[in-house]
C-alpha cells in the first residue's frame, strides 16, 4: 500500500504522452523567446545584429542541439504549421503595423508605396519564374512543372523588410522609412494573393488580355480588402465612442478593439478577400480614430500590447524558422549534389538580386518624375537602400514554400525537397549575411541618420507643435534633393510664404491640397461621428488612472 | 479563358476545407465574444446579470442557432479541448488573479483560505463522493465504479466563485473578498490536483495511514509548487532589475514579464506540480517585486493586458460551456428518461449544497475561534455568502468531467453521458439561477456595500497614505463583530495608543509584529536584489513617454 502510494507521487500524470509532448514544445519555445530576449537585448548596441538575426542563430542552436540529442533522427519541434503562421502569428504583426504607421508620410508616399509593392512584385514574380525555369531545367531539374516555378516565382518576391526597418530612423529619414515599410506590408499582401491565384489557376498560356484581366481582379481585390478593413476601424471607433466602455472597464475597451481587428482579418480571409491588407488598413483607421476614444490607461496598454504582441510573434517566427532549418528529412530526401544544391542557390540569390533591381531603379525613376515635389523624390542612396532593404527573404516565404511544396509538412519528391531546402538556404543566408551587413551598410550610405546608440518609445518626440502649416525657415528646401534635408516631412514654407515658383511647387502645393481636403472631411463628417484627436467624452467625471499601485491598494505599505 | 478567369476570382482558395472550417470556428467564438463584451457592458448596471451569466446564455442561444441551422446534427463548432483550457485559457486566469490580489489581504487570512480551500476540498469531495455512490446506485446507474465516484467527488468539489466575486467590493468588504478570492485559487488548485490522483491511483481501500501519505504529499506538492512560483517571480525580478529592458524598449520588458509567468507555469505541469499554485504565487511575486521594476508605461500595459487577457479567457470559457450544453450527441447517448434524469440532478445540486455547508461553517467556526482578531473573524452572513459564493460550479468542474469520461470528446457508454450531461446541467443552472441571485442576495446580507453603480479601475483608491502604522481614530472598533467596520483592512490604533486588553489584542498585535518581521527581511535583503516599490533606476535619464500620441507623430496634424 505504502508503495503503491508513493507510486502515486511519481507517476502523477495529467495527460497522455502525446500532451505531455505538445506541453514540452511550448515550453521550448517559450523558454527560447525568453532567452531571445535577454539576448536581443544585450546586443541591441552591436553594430553587426539585431533581434531577427539573434532569433534565427538561436533556431539554428537549438536546432542542432535537437538534432544531437535525437542522434539525427529528428531536428525540429514543432512541424511548421502554414496555419498557425497565417492565422495566429501574421495577424497581430500587420495589425501593429497598420496601427504604428506615420499615416502623414504613408498617404503623402501612396503611390510610390503602391508602385513597388504591386507592379515591383510583378516585375520580380516574372524575372524570378521566368529565370528559375529556364535556368533549373538546364541544371537538372525536371520534376517541375509551370505550375512550381510561378508558385516559386510568387516565393521568392515576398520580401522581409524587418532587419532594414529595425537600423532606420523613422524620424531622421521619414520618406524612405515610409517607403521601406510600406512597400513591406503592401508586398506581403500582394505575395500572398499572387501566390494564391498561382494555386488556384494554370497559367498554361498567358495572354495580353488575361493578364488584364488578372489585373482587374487583383484591384478588385485590393479596393474590396481596404474598404473592409477601414469599415471594420470605423466600426470599432464607433462602438467604442458611443457605448464608453471606459466606465465601467477600460479592459473591455482593450478587449474589443484587439478582437474587432483580429475578426477582421480572419473575415477578410474567409471572404477570399487579402487579409493583410484589410487588417493594415484596419490598424491606420483604430489609431486614427479609436485609439483616440478610449481612456488615457487603455492608450498606453493597447500601444504597447499591440507592438509586444507584434515583437513575440515575429520572434517566434524567427526561431522557428531557425530550427526549421536543420529538417534532415528534407535534406536527406533532397538527393543533391553540393555542387548542384550551390549551383541552385546562386541562381535563385541572383535572380534575387537582379529581380529587385529590375524595379527599383526604373520605379524609382518613374516615381521621381511623376512627383515633382523634392520632399518626395527619392535620391540615389535611398534607392540602393530600398532595393538593399527587399533583399531578404522571411517567414512568409517560408510559410508559401511550405505550403506549395509539403503535405503536412513532408515532401512528395526529391525536387520538391531541394526547392524547400533551397528556400530554407536563402532566407538563411539573405537575414544572416545580408543582414548583418545592414547596419554597416546604412551607416555608410546614410552617416548622419543611424539609429542613435539607444532608441526608447519614450524618446522625445519630434517637436509635436510643428504642423503642416506653421512656418520653418529653411532657405535652401526647394530645389534640395538630399534626402538629408527632409525633416520630419514637414512641408516647408519659406520665409512665411508659400513660393510656387515652377509647377514643382505647384504640385507640391496641391499634395497638402489634398490634404487639407481631408482635414476638413475629417473634421467636419468623421470625427464627429467616430471620435479621434481631441475626442472628450461628455461625462461629469474624467477618469483618471494612478498608475503608482497596480490595484489601487489601500495600503502603501505591503 | 475569360470565364476560367472569372472562375478564378471566385474560386481563390487558400486553405483546404479542412482549414477553413477552423476558421469559420474561431470567427464565431470571435464574434460572439465582441457581442458579449458589448452586451455585458450594457448590462453592467442590472441587477440580475453579470458577464459570466451573459456568456454562458449568448453560448447556449448560438448552440441552439447552430443546431437549428444543422438540423440537429451538429450542436457545437468547437470540440472542447481540455487542452486548450489547462494550456491555453486557465494560466492567464490564475495568473491575474494572483498579481491582482490584495497580498496584505490575502497572507493575513491565509490559514483561513487554506483550510476552506483545501480541507474543505476534501470534505465537500467525501460527502459527493460518498453521497453519489449510494444514491445513484439505488437510482439504477450501475456501471460507473468506485474510481468514477471519486472523480466525480472531485469534479463538483471544484467551485467557480466568479460571479460572487463580481458583485462583491473588495474595498468595502476586504476580507469577505479575500475568503472568496483566495479560496477559489486554492480550491482551483486542491482539486486539480485531487482529480489527478484519483485518476491514477485506484482507491480500493481507503486506510488512515493511506490518508495521512495522501495528505503528506499534498502538502509536499503544495509547498514544492509554491516554492516554485514564487522562485520564478523573483528570477523575473531580477533580470528585469538587472538588464534594465526599459532602457531599449518597453515591449521587451512586458514580453519577458509575460513568457516567464507562463514559462512557470507549463514547468510546474511538466514537474508534476501544481501549475495553479506555481503561476499564483509567481502573479503575487510579480506584482511585488517585478512590477516595480519595469518602466511606467510597462506598468500600465502590463496591468491592464494581464486583465484583459483573463477577462478574454474566462468569457470564451463561458461561452463555450453555454455553446457545448447543447452537444445533442451525449444527450442521445444518455438514454435517461427525464425523471431519472431530474432526479439524479437533484442528488447532485443537493449534495453540493450539504457538502458546501458541512465545511464553511464548521471550518468558520474553527478559524474565528483560533483567530481571535475581530477583524479577521467571519460573521454569519459572511458565512452565508462564503456558501453561496461555492455553490457555482464552472469550466474547471466540466474540464475535469470531460477528461475523466470523454475520450477525444466522445463519451463511451450511457452512464458516461449522463454524467456528462448532468455535469453541463449543473453547471449550467448553478451559474445562471444561483448566479442571477447572487446580487439581490448580497444586496439583502449587505445592504451598505453593494457595488456603486459604476465600477472603474480608475475609482480613485482608497486613500493611500493610509498605512498599516498610521493613526486612524475609530471608538468602537475592539470587539467589533460586524464586518460593517472593516474598512480597507487597517490595523486600527485607537486614539494614538494600541490598546492590548486581551489576548485578543495581542494576538491582533502579533499579526502585524508578522507583518514587522517581514518587511523589515523585505526591505533589508530582498528589495536591494530584486527591486520593488520604490525601485529607482540609476540611469541618467529617466524614460518618459509622452502618450498623447501613438507613436510620436512628428505631425500633430494629421
Amino acid at each position: 500500500m505504502l508503495m503503491l502510494l508513493s507510486t502515486l507521487v511519481l507517476t502523477i500524470q495529467t495527460w497522455s504522452t502525446l500532451d505531455r509532448l505538445h506541453v514540452i514544445e511550448i515550453v521550448v519555445f517559450v523558454s527560447l523567446l525568453c532567452l531571445c530576449i535577454i539576448l536581443g537585448h544585450l546586443l541591441e548596441e552591436n553594430r553587426w545584429m539585431n533581434e531577427s538575426i539573434t532569433a534565427l542563430l538561436l533556431g539554428l542552436c537549438s536546432g542542432v542541439v535537437v538534432l544531437l540529442a535525437s542522434k539525427g533522427r529528428n531536428s525540429h519541434i514543432l512541424q511548421f504549421d502554414e496555419e498557425l503562421f497565417f492565422i495566429y502569428l501574421l495577424p497581430p504583426i500587420i495589425f501593429n503595423a497598420g496601427f504604428q504607421v506615420k499615416k502623414k508620410e504613408f498617404f503623402r508616399n501612396f503611390m510610390a508605396i503602391m508602385l513597388f509593392g504591386v507592379v515591383g512584385v510583378f516585375i520580380s514574380f516574372g524575372i524570378i519564374t521566368a529565370g528559375t525555369r529556364y535556368l533549373f531545367t538546364k541544371m537538372g531539374l525536371k520534376h517541375l512543372s509551370m505550375w512550381d516555378y510561378l508558385a516559386i516565382g510568387t516565393i521568392f518576391s515576398a520580401t522581409d523588410s524587418v532587419c532594414t526597418l529595425q537600423v532606420l530612423n523613422q524620424d531622421d529619414t521619414p520618406l524612405l522609412y515610409s517607403l521601406v515599410f510600406g512597400e513591406g506590408v503592401v508586398n506581403d499582401a500582394t505575395s500572398v494573393v499572387l501566390f494564391r491565384a498561382v494555386q488556384n489557376y494554370n497559367f498554361d498560356a498567358y495572354t495580353a488580355v488575361e493578364a488584364l484581366d488578372v489585373a482587374g481582379n487583383f484591384l478588385y481585390l485590393f479596393f474590396t480588402s481596404t474598404v473592409f478593413g477601414v469599415s471594420a476601424g470605423l466600426l470599432s471607433a464607433y462602438i467604442i465612442k458611443t457605448l464608453y466602455f471606459g466606465r465601467h472597464s477600460t479592459d473591455r475597451e482593450i478587449a474589443i478593439m484587439t478582437l474587432m481587428a483580429y475578426l477582421s482579418y480572419l473575415l477578410a480571409e474567409l471572404c477570399y478577400l487579402s487579409g493583410i491588407l484589410t487588417v493594415f488598413f484596419c490598424g491606420i483607421v483604430m489609431s486614427h480614430y479609436t485609439w483616440h476614444n478610449v481612456t488615457e490607461a487603455s492608450r498606453i496598454a493597447t500601444k504597447h500590447s499591440f507592438a509586444t504582441m507584434s515583437f513575440i510573434a515575429e520572434t517566434f517566427i524567427f526561431l522557428y524558422v531557425g530550427m526549421d532549418a536543420l529538417d534532415v528529412d528534407k535534406w536527406r530526401m533532397s538527393k543533391t549534389s553540393v555542387g548542384e544544391f550551390l549551383g541552385r542557390f546562386g541562381i535563385l540569390l541572383l535572380l534575387v538580386l537582379v529581380g529587385r533591381a529590375a524595379f527599383v531603379f526604373p520605379l524609382s525613376a518613374l516615381s521621381n518624375y511623376w512627383t515633382k515635389s523634392p520632399t518626395t523624390k527619392i535620391s540615389l542612396r535611398h534607392q540602393v537602400i530600398i532595393w538593399w532593404a527587399g533583399l531578404m527573404r522571411g517567414a512568409v516565404s517560408i510559410a508559401l514554400a511550405f505550403n506549395q511544396f509539403t503535405e503536412g509538412g513532408r515532401t512528395g519528391s526529391s525536387d520538391e525537397a531541394t526547392v524547400i531546402t533551397t528556400t530554407i538556404t536563402i532566407v538563411l543566408f539573405s537575414t544572416i549575411v545580408f543582414g548583418t551587413a545592414t547596419k554597416p551598410l546604412i551607416g555608410w550610405l546614410l552617416p548622419a541618420h543611424l539609429k542613435p546608440l539607444y532608441h526608447e518609445d519614450s524618446d522625445p518626440p519630434s517637436p509635436k507643435d510643428i504642423s503642416v502649416d506653421s512656418d520653418i525657415h529653411v532657405p535652401l528646401l526647394l530645389g534640395a534633393s538630399e534626402a538629408d534635408q527632409e525633416h520630419n516631412g514637414v512641408n516647408f514654407i519659406i520665409n512665411g510664404l508659400r513660393r510656387p515658383s515652377s509647377i514643382t511647387a505647384l504640385l507640391g502645393a496641391s499634395t497638402s491640397g489634398i490634404h487639407r481636403v481631408w482635414r476638413n472631411f475629417d473634421d467636419a463628417h468623421m470625427r464627429p461621428l467616430f471620435g479621434g484627436r481631441g475626442f472628450v467624452r461628455q461625462v461629469s467625471r474624467r477618469p483618471t488612472i494612478p498608475e503608482d499601485e497596480p490595484f489601487e491598494d489601500s495600503n502603501s505599505e505591503e
